[in-house]
Formats: C-alpha cells, sequence, structure tokens
C-alpha cells in the first residue's frame, strides 16, 4: 500500500494503460495452465492459479468500484466470501487453506468474472469527474502494484503444485536456459567496499509509487561495511553441502536446526537427485544443476547457516539499500526485474555490485518491522502490510519472476525464516 | 473379489458387453462436471474424479493387460505409481492424501488413457485362445464390479466436494424430487417378525459374482427376531434430535460421544440450517428436508445411539442377509439398486420389508470380520478386500447411488463407525 | 460390572475380608515406587500410581458411601472431579490425558484418602441393616473386582513410566527370572483338537462374580478346530522377524501395515537391542530375552500377521472359552492368575492346553461386542463395560501381572488393535 | 553468555561466596514443593523443578569440573545425557518436551547430585592455581548467573504447573499481598520525555558480568520520545477488554489475532472469572483481582495489541536502555529486582520512570537479534544466546521472580511473542 503525495502518473490515460496491460498480463500468464492445474493448492500458503485471478479481480471490486461507481452491482453475490484475502474489516472470509477445494467459479467463469470488472472499471475512469479521480487514482495504482504482486506468487504456487507430480510438468517447457558467456559466477565473488558514513537515509520518499511499508523515509545508522558483487550459486552452495552444512548443528539457529531435522533438508527446495547427480526442478522443467546460477529457493535459516559458515554474514535492510542506490553494476537501480523463469548467472562486467534484481530475492539479517513513525492507512486497506510485521525477515532485491518495473531499492519483501518457495536467494555481507 | 466355480456369464460377448456397458456409465457420470470439479480432493477419504476414471482403468492395465497380453506396453510409464490405489505387492505408489495435488494427467488426458485401454480389452477379448479366456475372464468380471464400487464413490466424493464450496453446485440441477405419492415412511415402522430357526446359512455359494469377501457360504446361530418394514426417516431423526439425542451421552458408545463432542456433530451430515429450518445438500443442489426420506449420511456410532434411544437395536449382519431373502417387500432381492441421486421415501405397498436395496445401506451391528475358512485369493489380487477386515462396520443392501445390478443379499459393503459420507442409513431390529 | 442371581459369597464377614485385602494390596503394590514415579503419566493410555490409587477409592465413595450411607461427606469436594475416569452420569471429569500434570494430592494425602474412606466402609458394612446390606453388596463387589483391574493397570503403567526413561529403574529389582526346568516351550507347540460340536453355551451363567459384558450365557456355534497346547514364544517372535515379519505388508491388515510404518516398529514394544543382541525390559529391569518365554507386549496386528505368517490363526472367543474350560492341562480354569511380574516359560507336563492364565493375555480373532440380549445395568454403573464396544479385540485368559483369582474363563478383557502395553500375547489355533 | 575483560569480582572468596549463595537459593526456592510437585512438566516450555536443580548442577560439572578437575569423574553416567538442556556442541540429550516423564533420579537423588558437585567445586576453587583458576572464573560466574535465570524459570514453571491442578495449589500461602499504600497505579500513567539526541550509546562494556548478547557497546540512532512513568495496570487493561480488545482484529498483528482465535483468549494467562469477577491465580493461591498490580502474563501480542488501542505504541529496547539509565525514578538502575512473587503497584514517589524492575518484564518493539559484531564464544558455551536469536521478541527490566541484582539496564530477556507463561507486561511510548 502506498501514499503519495507527489505522483509521476500524470493522467487518467497513463493510468488506464497500466491497468490495462497488467491485467492482461495476469491472463497471459494464466495460458499455459489447463483448467485442472488452476485448482490446486499444493501447501496452505499457496493459492490457486484461479484463485489469484479472482482475488485480483476482487480487489479492485472491493476497494475501487464499490465505494467509488454509484450504484455498483458485484458481480456475483459470493464471491465476497470467496475471494476476500486476508481483510478482516471487509468481512468474514473462505479459510486460506482450504482454497484448493474450490471448483467453482471455473476457469471460464473466473475470465467471465474479470471481463466484467474491467469494463467496469474503463468505465469509472473514462466518467469520473476530478473529484472522484483523485480519489481513486491511488487505489487503482495500489491494484495495479497489488496485482503484479500476485503475478509473481502465481508462478512461485504453480512451481510448487507442479513439483508435487510425479510426472513434474513445465509450466512453459519452451523456455530453455540462457546461453552462458563468460560470467562473474564461475569465479569468486569479490567484495565491494561500501562507504556509509554513519547517519544515512533511508525509505521512500517518492516519486512514484511504493507501499506504505517502504515509508516514512527516514534515518538509519549505517558503518561501513563490504558486500559481495554477485549472489551466492549453486556452486557455492555444494561446497557447503559437501562441508556437511546441512548436518552441522553449530552453524544453524536454533529453530533453523529443528526445522532441518523435521523436514529432513538436505538441499534447497527443488534440488533432486537424479541418477547420482543433482538436478533442479523449474518452471521449464527439470533439467541438470549449473554452478553458476544463483542458488535459490532457500530459507532465511539456510542463508544464515551459509553465512556463518562462510565466514560472513548477511547485511542488514539498511545497509542493502544504501549500497543498491549507490554501488549498482551499471543497472538502473531502479529497474530491478526482468522476467525470466530463472535466475541467470552474473554478467561479467561491468564492475560493482551485479544481479540487484531480476534474479532471485535476497535474504537481509533484518526482521520485518514498521520504521519509525510508519502509520498504515485507516480502513482494511490499512491491512495490506502492516499486520505482518513480526516473525518474518525482510528480502531485499527482485526475482526472475518479478514483473519487469515491480521493484525499486526500497522495495521490502518479507517471508516466514522457514520459507523456501519464493525465489530467495542471498548475497554475503562482511564488515570493513 | 471373487471365486467362480459355477459362473452364469457364459461367452465372450456378453463379458464384453458388461465392460463396454460399464466403462462407458462411468464417462457418463462424469460427464456433468467440468474439469475443475474433477480435480478436488475434499478430505483423505475423497478421490478425485478424474482419479477414478484413470484407476479404474489401471486396474484392467494390471491385473488383465499386463499379465496376458503379450507384449503389452502401459500407455504412460508414471500411471503405474499415479493410479495404484493400495496393492502394496504392485509397487509403491503416490500417497493417498495427496491426489487432490495432481493436475496431470488432465481429464482429456485420462479420456485417452480410457479410449486406449479400451481398446486393447477389446483386441484381448477378440483375440484371446480358450485357456486366455478362461484366465481373464474372471478378472474382467472383477474389473467390471470394481469399476461399478468407484461408481459409487465418485457420486459420493463429488457431494462432499461440492459440499465445501460455500456456493453449493449442483452434480445434477435437472433431477427434481420425485413425486410424492402416499407412502410409508409417513406412519410409524412396522415390525416384520423374522422366524429365524437357529443354524442357517448365509454367505455367497453362486451361481453369479460375488467379492471375496462373501464367501465362504457357511452356518451361522440366527433367533428369531423383528426388523422394521422400512428405513429409519428424516422426520424419525428429527424426533430424535428433539429428544436431546446429540446432547445425551448415556445413548452413545465412548468413542461415539468423543467423535459428537470433537466434530460438533448435531446433525446428519449434509444437514444445514437454512433461516431457522432445516435443509439438506443434495447431489441436486439445496433442498428443504423432506420428513418422509430415509435418514442418509449418518455413521455407526449415530445409528447405534438413535437404536438405544428408541428402545431397539441394528440387525447383525447375518440377520439382515436372513431376513433379506425371506421377506423382501415385492422387490427380487437380487436386485437391489436404482440409480437415482438421493434416496426415496419407502412405497405405501406391498407389505414386508421395504427398501432393501436402492436407497440407503444399512449399518448393521456386526464388525467387518473373515467370514470362517475364508481364503483370499494369492497375490496383490487378494489385498482387494482381506486387508480391511478390522475397525469397520459391515453395511448391507445398497444405495441411491449404487449402480443398477451390483448389489446383492450377500454383499457385504464396510465403513469406519465414524464415517459418514456414504450414503448410509438405517434400519431397526429388535429381540422377538 | 455384574448381576448376580445366585452369588456365592455368603456373608459380610468374606465380602468385609475380600474388600480389605484387596485394598490392601494396592497399597503392597505401590510400596516399591518412590513419590515422584507416582505422578507420572507417560502417554494418555497410562494412568498416574497414585491417580489409580485415588480413582479406586472414588469408585467405593460414588457408588458405595454416597447412595448408602446416609450423611456421608465426601473426604474432599474437589475429588469427585478429580477421580472421576469416564462416567458421564457421574457429572464432568478431570480430561484424561492430562492426569500427569496434577501433582496434588500428594501421595500420603491419597494415603489418607484410602484411610478415610475404608473406615467409613467398614462402618457401612458393620451397621448395615439386611436392605442395605443386599443393596451395597452387590457394589462392594463390584469394587473389589474393579480395583484388581486397576492393580493390573498400575503395573502395566509403571512398566511403560520407567521404559521411558533412560536410566530403566526397576519396579523390583530383587524379583528375578524364575529357574529353568524343562519346558514345553523350547519344543514345537503341538495342536489340542477341540472337538466342538456345533452349538454350544458361553458365558458365565453364576455362581460367583461375572462382570456383566460376560453375560448373558448363550448359545454360539463352534465347529471342530485345533489350538497349541502353549503361547507363541519370544524365540518363534524371532523366527518371524528373520522372516522378515514387520518388512512383509503381504502379511498385515491395512491399518496394521499403516501402524508399523508409522511408529517404526521392528519388535515388540520393550524389546530393545544391547550391543547387537535383544533384551528385554521387564518390571525387573533390563535383562536378556529368553527365547522360551511367552512373547508378550504384542498388538492384535502383530498377533494376526504371525498368524498369518505362520499359516494359522487367531482363536474366536467363543473357541477359546469352549477349549478352556474342557482342556485345561492340569490347572484348574477356573482359577487362572498368579501374580508375578512376566511370563513364563510353559510347563513340561502335563498335556493338554498350558498357561491358560497367569502368564499373558491372549488376543482373539474377535471384535469385542455385546453378547446377543446384553443389558448394562441402569445408570451410571451401566458405563462401566458397554459403551467400549467397538473398535478393539477381546483377549483371553489373563496374565502374570493379573491379580490372583481374578480372571475367569469366560472373562472379556479387551483394547484396541494397536494397544501394547498390556501385557499381551498369542496362542495359534488352525481349521481342523 | 560472557566473559568479562575487567571483572568486579576481585577474589576467590567472594566468587566462592556467589556460587555457595546461589546454589542454596536454588535449594531453598524449592523448599516448599512436595516431591510430586516437582516432577510436573505441565506443556513443553516447562521444566520440573527437580530438572531444573539438576541441569544447573550439570552445567557446572560440564563446563568446570569436567574441563579443568583433573581426573572428574561424572556423578552419574547417564546425567549428562537427561539433564543437558540444548547444547548440540556437548552431545545428545533426552529431548525436551518429555522431561516431564521421568522419576528418577527422585529428588533426594537430585540433592545428592547438588552437594557432590557443589563439595568437587568448593574443592577445585581452593586448590586451583592461578592459570587455573584465570579459566574457571568467568566459567564458575555465568554458572552463577545461568542457576539465577532457572530461579526465575523455576518461578514461572511451579506457577504454570499449580494453575492446571483443579485443586488451585499454593507456591507460598503464607505469603500475602502487600499493604496497599497510596500509589502512582491508580491514577493515568504520566509521560516521561527522554531527550534523546541521535547517536547513542547502547550494550554493556564493563564492569561487571553481563551475558553476550547484551555486547558489543554500540551506537545507535534514537529520537526524543516519550515514556509512561508506569506499567499498565490490570485495571487499564480491564478497559481495554471493555473496549472489546480480544475481539477487534483491527487491533492486532494477523499471527496475533489468529492465536486469540485458536487459543481463545479473552483476558491474560492466570485471569479466572470467579462467580461474575475476575480473580487471578498467583503463586500466593487465587485472589481478587487487584486494579492497581501491573497487569503480567501478557504475550507480545496482546501488549501491542493494547498500545495500539492506547494510541501508543511499545518502545524499542534502545529507547528503554536510554531512558533506564537517565531517567530511573529513585532506583539505582543496576539493582533491578526484588524477589517477590507478584508485581507491587507503582510507588507515588518519587518523580520519573518507577517500576523499572522488580515487578514486571517489558515487552519492547524489538525483535531479538544479535548486536552489531556480535561474535558468541567458541564452542558449547556459544550456544547459551546467539542461537536463539530468530522469532522472539526482546523484553528490559526484571520481574518479581528475578533474583535480587540478576539484571540490569543493558539486559536481554527475550521470549517468542505469543509467549505468557513469564511474567510480562508492558509500558507504553509515544514519539515526541
Amino acid at each position: 500500500m502506498r501514499r503519495s503525495t507527489a505522483t509521476l502518473i500524470p493522467d487518467r490515460a497513463a493510468t488506464g494503460e497500466a491497468l490495462r496491460t497488467t491485467r492482461q498480463r495476469t491472463e497471459r500468464l494464466a495460458l499455459p495452465l489447463a483448467p485442472e492445474d488452476q485448482v490446486v493448492q499444493s501447501m496452505p500458503d499457496v493459492s490457486p492459479t484461479k484463485w489469484h485471478r479472482a482475488h485480483t479481480t476482487w480487489f479492485f471490486e472491493t476497494f475501487v468500484l464499490g465505494p467509488h461507481q454509484p450504484g455498483y452491482a458485484p458481480v456475483h453475490p459470493g464471491y465476497d466470501y470467496l475471494f476476500n484475502s486476508y481483510y478482516e474489516q471487509v468481512g468474514p472470509r473462505y479459510p486460506r487453506p482450504d482454497r484448493g477445494l474450490v471448483s467453482r467459479p471455473t476457469c471460464a467463469e473466473v475470465a467471465d468474472y474479470r471481463a466484467a470488472v474491467d469494463r467496469s472499471l474503463d468505465d469509472l475512469l473514462a466518467d469520473a469527474d476530478e473529484a472522484t479521480w483523485q480519489a481513486i487514482e491511488p487505489l487503482v495504482e495500489l491494484g495495479v502494484h497489488h496485482e503484479q504482486q500476485h503475478q509473481e506468487l502465481l508462478l512461485m504456487d504453480i512451481k510448487h503444485v507442479f513439483s508435487c507430480n510425479p510426472l513434474l510438468p513445465a509450466y512453459d517447457p519452451s523456455r530453455r536456459p540462457l546461453a552462458r558467456n563468460a560470467t562473474a559466477s564461475d569465479r569468486a565473488a569479490s567484495w565491494v567496499d561500501i562507504e556509509a558514513d554513519g547517519i544515512v537515509e533511508v525509505g521512500h520518499d517518492g516519486p512514484g509509487f511504493a507501499f506504505d511499508n517502504e515509508e516514512p523515509r527516514h534515518q538509519a545508522l549505517v558503518r561501513p561495511f563490504r558486500l559481495a558483487d554477485r549472489l551466492v550459486t549453486a556452486g557455492d552452495w555444494l561446497a557447503f553441502m559437501d562441508a556437511g552444512g546441512y548436518r552441522r548443528p553449530e552453524l544453524w539457529l536454533s529453530e533453523g536446526w529443528a526445522t532441518v531435522q523435521q523436514q529432513g533438508w538436505e538441499a534447497p527446495l527443488y534440488w533432486q537427485r537424479d541418477d547420482g547427480r543433482w538436478a533442479i526442478f523449474t518452471l521449464a522443467g527439470r533439467r541438470p544443476l549449473e554452478p553458476d546460477d544463483p542458488v535459490c529457493h532457500v530459507s532465511f535459516y539456510e542463508a544464515d547457516a551459509y553465512a556463518r559458515w562462510a565466514g560472513a554474514r548477511l547485511p542488514t535492510e539498511e545497509e542493502w539499500e544504501v549500497a543498491a542506490v549507490r554501488h549498482a553494476a551499471g543497472d538502473d537501480p531502479n529497474d530491478l526485474g526482468t522476467h525470466l523463469l530463472h535466475p541467470r548467472p552474473a554478467p561479467a562486467a561491468p564492475p560493482g555490485l551485479r544481479q540487484l534484481g531480476g534474479d532471485a530475492w535476497e535474504w537481509t539479517a533484518s526482521p520485518y518491522r514498521p520504521y519509525p513513525q510508519f502509520r498504515p492507512p485507516p480502513g482494511a486497506i490499512g491491512e495490506y502490510n502492516g499486520k505482518f510485521m513480526c516473525n518474518q525477515m525482510v528480502l531485499r532485491g527482485g526475482a526472475c519472476v518479478t514483473p519487469p518495473g515491480h521493484a525499486r531499492p526500497t522495495y521490502r519483501n518479507f517471508f516466514p525464516p522457514a520459507a523456501r518457495w519464493a525465489f530467495s536467494g542471498l548475497r554475503l555481507a562482511a564488515d570493513d
């Protein structure tokens, strides 16, 4: 969620265009999937594809059309209960762990639902007077960014669903790994010195959209430190495993070690032994493990244990943000995220911090808590981010499945420390 | 499973015809369902529709085509693992509680699977020499009756799936309740005296098909007793509820009472309060409760408590069988089962035991155990029935969802005492 | 619980003597235990020693003193809630799985409770007029037999408690194994032919005490069969284990096999590997496994799998009863049970059925269900046995921890099929 | 854990005296308890009293006597396995949730164990040469502070144990509430302005003992803010409850609200309705709720929800530390903690921050994470604090059950956000 004193989105046409593009992209992402695929919930964290398609639509109905389109009648009286995700102030809702039990509305009915809401949004945008426009513009913008988040979730979730099927279906078998030129991943990572000077400013302060949890911009204390120029790779991780990483309790947080034991972890999620060699399950199907690829689908517990084993540590979220703004390797740090189905090896050049977005989210050492003087907006929309600020860790950057243009250096992603189904990797830090 | 010294199925044509009819009927039953509906597993006991369609096909591949069709190659190498239900001796299998996570093969691919196996079965039946025919005939016959059992499960299961959806979809909204003529259900049940004379013979001894658990035919001791001429009705059940039936521990078995408390039972499964009145969820959708309908979807614990409250008891399975053979009201006792979607009120005439099949299975007082000198057949097929003979209770009769011609007076259905998703009701018995 | 048309207990003196003897024996059994030992509940099935001591006392307070001693005031107002085991009609009660959380009353306070109730019982027995005596005599007798059952439970339970302690404490380290003369256990078991002749009479019909579940005496159909002359031994069981008994699903009931997998069973309860050899944990501490000892602490699932592996079966409870009455080897079949801490090898002579009591309870093939025309007594006392008649299997005989004189040939013990903490073994049967 | 470059404990005599005093105090705390009381584990977080007594002894055996007393033989070979709490590098250990199953060693045997280890420690301290003394002094000091922590746990745990007993036993019924003079708790709290000036120093830097997690001392950024001059009271909490605090999801973190629902929370732990009025269960037994007492036994979730409802927030741990050092009301901030059994109302004077220790721990807004450049000591002792730095929240101050002299302003206590069995309360903060 966001606030926006100075917005860059200048007019209705641009807003409408962003809305239409995003709505269409969701449908395009669902296109390779059969109706059967779109029903399954493989664990409580996962939602079915058609639920994502419907919930993002419900979001516009509930927060834009309902309050602001005079006389608006919901498309279906039962959808409010079915497609409310977690907004207590909106009303009761269908239990999250049971989303996979609901076969109706069918995929075709969900498509109809989306089309009907799109038409109403078109009408509203076209006809709104200036006061209405001022009221709905931030909500439409929020809805667009909300739907982008669900685009990433849709891909995370279907990957998990397919991984539970012994037939190992591929979301998009036509996607092949990129050609592999010389990379910075086949050599040891280099340290980049980050010359933080004590009190720094972090957090969002416009222009452009940001979620409420990125605000307010505020001061933080950051001391000089070093940050690796690339993500930890699968090859690095193999060395950790060969050194007994998953069998040495002294490397782990207590809850992390308990999780390793209970879950029988001995490698990242989606790593599978295939006839004596490691393979990984990707959205393009199963393929041999590439040592230069960033490691991905590791939990915070694993990232933390790896860093300890490596004699290093994870950066704090403030450290990461300062470094990303100042030392991005060539990338425009405001344009993190290129949509692919698998993270890429680090490019060989130019120097600086590579892979700051578009490959794998980076676990930080920071628990997810409100920034000083954080105030969520009033009403149900205030539940968007604030109520999750406990027992989760912050990730920064962006991943190969993050929609282009969605992330930015102040972006705060978050997951519980045991979660592995996000495209989550790590980058090492060290004290100077 | 069966044995068959003297079989009535005389020739390949008849066997082939039974096979084709049954296979087609399964597909017809799935016809009202969207692909989305066919994926869902709403509890571990339930299987997805497309799993039923595939598993019954796997049964023919595994027990008929594989061993008896020279050079037979399975349609897909992964299906043996996916669609083995519980045959330990066939090999490892996909975990039962996770059947709802498997979106592929899709419904269309399952249809192709079925068609391919049907073609191979046609070829095998057409070309088999006499020795092969003797070997496969009992297996094909078993496969037909096995598939009929899954037809009933398919309907039980989809009813449960739909009941979890707050939109309450109907499997077949066109099916309306039957016209209600004068019935025997709107009056108190009458007792029919059963003049058992000590040692009786029960169990199957041909001709015709029977499962192995119905054999061998053997002697049992049955004393004169009385049996109600009709099933307990929804109206009867309302009286039990009004008398505090679900709140009086002295009426219940200890495990039954614990289940009432833990599950919060206060009415049969699928009874729902609708604006102060009782409605029931059926395969034709939700409709007002009809007091003359047989009560259905009650557990053994509930049936047992009801009987105790009524000052009566449940019959043993031997009592039921003797009574059904001797006192059926007009019905041919060998033709239990008429396919409908909901049990019907008892007909007004003729006198005798009404509703012995085709409405609701009847819980008996008998634990499901092997008959004296029971011997399951050797090999994996011996796992069909025998290994479940513990912690389950026998039901007799047949239900509105049982395929026509499937059940018979010696038929032993069985479920754990807490199960409610079968079409299970009860009929009272009393000592003379 | 019992009914008693013709009782053998002739006078108050004898009843009073049985009462005092039994009450004192309970305290003697608790004597080797420290207060700390008497608090622990090692699993929900187990009760702490001091709970047994208090509950048996509550039984007399609730069913004898309260209703029949004018002006009787309970010893403590909180004990009714704490020490009611499962009598719903008496009132609410402390949750069974939490019995191990209750440190007060202490053992000394429980001893005071027992002494106070004993004094009141003495007074009541001394002063009762004839009408009162007629009313209380069957209840006192029931209380005595009830307390004897808890004496056996006390020993079963403390064995389980001690087995959870890595220090392996012994209940009575001074008890050594018996000297081992020539036995019938070091040879293969012999079959004894049981000439049952069709309709037989089973069940209790006086004189003497019996629980209500042994009644009414009734006819049953038993065909000629064979029964092993001794219990299955530990040595026999080792052969089963060596033959892969715990790894061959085809030998097991489906629920049994699931239990083997979930619990990781690979030997009877209390068998422990000790430096490459098998040892067993007993009430006298850990000691090497003796092959001639009866196998003990096996579940019904294991007994059933063993019998299948041995090409035999378990007897029904009716078969066992007929055989015990007619073919007991020298023993008075009415005097089953000699109190020891571990089952003994079968004696070498005389011929006939050895070990019918006093060593290990014998699993039968019979589910625990009411006898025909069974009627529990009215009121809370009717909950004693009847409400457990589902999902349990009958055991016959008696065990080394059964109080002398407690069991008899009509006695029906019962446990769920997965239970192993009773002293439960087996004897094979076969069709003639 | 820490060791101490500049220590204040000057000589062996003082160290020995601190050791003896602490060891004796543990035994004195156990004195009111019967052996039965000392066995019970009422939930996995709780440990039995005799386990605390033995584990603190094992700590000295393992970290002081074993490595530093030549030829030291452990008192019992089985105690290392039984009484290791969580030190993975020491070796395998008995499962924590099963501590309540272990009746042996008895309380008397534990007393012997303690005496034997005390004698060995006396000998070691008397005889150690200077090098040995330098090595053991920090370990003995750590062992003393470790044992003090377990003294508080012992009281927290036995309170929970007794609360599960419907007889509601009192740990010390002779302790009566203090006389209640005029207090600062019967008026609204006042704000104290804390003039933090940006970069401050927090954390321990000697002299005196501190745990490793209080180090290193480092800079933090703290802005001016306000802190309440007293703890939130039971009376304040009643107002929160009357305002529907436990029924309004908008006040709660998402996980907090889920916990409220699952656990059925509607008041702090140990609040009980007694005939229409609130009572609380204390270590002195049940007594009427006193509105001026600090509220206690609330979780972080509840503290956070209360603060939100009150329009305030919780302080960060750095804020709390700065305020405690500068604005303590009369108390020596280095002498937090006076041993009582229940928190007291705030004193009426002098002005400033009252109740900074000795009443109830104060939840802060800070997740428990390592300080910058935190390095745990090498070896098993490094597991003392560091491995718990995830999914827990920091509490500051001290409680009525904290041993005198144990806490200090830099002290970091920590519990998971749902924990309630600690003596945990809260104090409000607000932005300036």
